[in-house]
């Protein structure tokens, strides 16, 4: 059973409260690489893994998307989706991303934002995630960085007076299941090395497009000190990989 | 002015004594990793960027390069790369890699261990690098991993009693010069974040073939217990990258 920690109430509850939850696509620090990332959606097919609330499938609806839909496990996240939506056309899925019916050559884009350290076969969604895109199709997602995910700790060393020593990584090579504390709540997430989350893509066929490891602004890190610390260590790794030929030069001649 | 450590005599013998410079390839953790990145050397042209006692080259020139041209800074270490080499065709040449003068469409693969950290100007580099790469053409290099380089300490976090608890890792983000102690010598490595060397690959043209953060084998680890501690932390990142068409380009002809 894939967990779905958003589906009881008190972790729900404390997630609603999130700057992210609360301001949505502008209140996640590492929005404006992601959304360099992001081809034109007008006119596209567009998947979004992981949906949550919604976010990224309005911003796909308002930037002219044809299609949208939106998957998440999580009951509670789709209600308030679907709430938040009432103009738009998205089609909201309630399934474990591992287990949603991926079509064929179907999407021209698929977006995820933070949900894949909680699936535990990467390599195996790299190939359905491959098929499921259009020919030229892009991939565009966010994880917690494995720097970040490597210990189930997940936080700062701290000195005996409460302040952040650095960030200590330990197990990294240690792939798997990492039960870490978020929000108060016992979560599970999935470990990977940074050479897992690129060989995968490339093994299913994909092109590397780009990999960024966002930092704070300076004018982010002026607005609110505590900014400063997100430059002490990566918290995220977003990728982009296009369904490419990855060498070929196609020369087609027709002759009357 | 390019630091040159392997000149100073005590740095020399140091590292003279280390485990890579005495078994070579062998006695150098990663290179099984390495190895199975580099493409058939058999009838090409082979460039080895920071090639210290050569072993790298003399590997080329086994494997039936048709020609082999190691760059060092190091008088030292082309004495006793020229030394290794009495009866192999290879061309040392003493140079900061960075002055070295890259020839367009030379090389079919460039290789290079554990040389890049030492490199300022990484974007430049990769320009030149794809520049003298022939069509098709493969760089393979090994570099400290950004994990292992973000502390100027470079070292595990110790507890009292002298246990390593974790590596620390901080100032991520920040890039640039790290003094660090190096077989009790100071020396000046650059530290850049993953996403600025593969960033940097993709904007010189290269396409992304494969990125590996080796771990030990089991079999290291039950030969000697210190292999343990490799898998806590990556200290290696090695990248294969191609000079091809990124993206495919299709050229349609159509004659009346």
């Amino acid at each position: 059973m894939k967990q779905n920690k958003y589906d009881e109430a008190a972790f729900f509850n404390t997630y609603s409260r999130m700057n992210r939850s609360v301001k949505g696509l502008e209140g996640a620090g590492e929005w404006p690489v992601f959304r360099e990332l992001i081809p034109h959606l007008q006119g596209k097919n567009v998947l979004d893994l992981g949906c949550g609330f919604g976010w990224h499938c309005r911003y796909a609806a308002d930037q002219g998307a044809a299609e949208v839909t939106g998957v998440d496990i999580s009951r509670n996240m789709l209600e308030k989706a679907r709430e938040k939506s009432p103009d738009k056309e998205i089609t909201f899925v309630r399934r474990p991303l591992e287990d949603f019916e991926y079509e064929s050559d179907t999407y021209d884009v698929i977006i995820s934002s933070l949900a894949f350290h909680y699936v535990r076969d990467f390599r195996q969604l790299c190939h359905s995630l491959y098929k499921a895109l259009k020919p030229g199709g892009t991939l565009v997602f966010s994880v917690e960085h494995p720097i970040f995910t490597s210990r189930a700790e997940q936080d700062w060393f701290y000195s005996e007076d409460g302040r952040r020593l650095h960030w200590p990584v330990d197990r990294y090579q240690e792939e798997g299941e990492r039960r870490t504390n978020f929000l108060a709540e016992d979560v599970v997430k999935y470990h990977r090395t940074v050479s897992t989350y690129i060989e995968s893509l490339l093994q299913a066929g994909f092109l590397i497009r780009s990999v960024k490891e966002p930092a704070p602004s300076q004018e982010r890190i002026l607005e609110n000190s505590e900014w400063q610390d997100e430059a002490r260590r990566p918290m995220f790794l977003i990728v982009s990989a296009a369904k490419e030929q990855q060498a070929g030069i196609t020369v087609i001649q027709a002759h009357a």
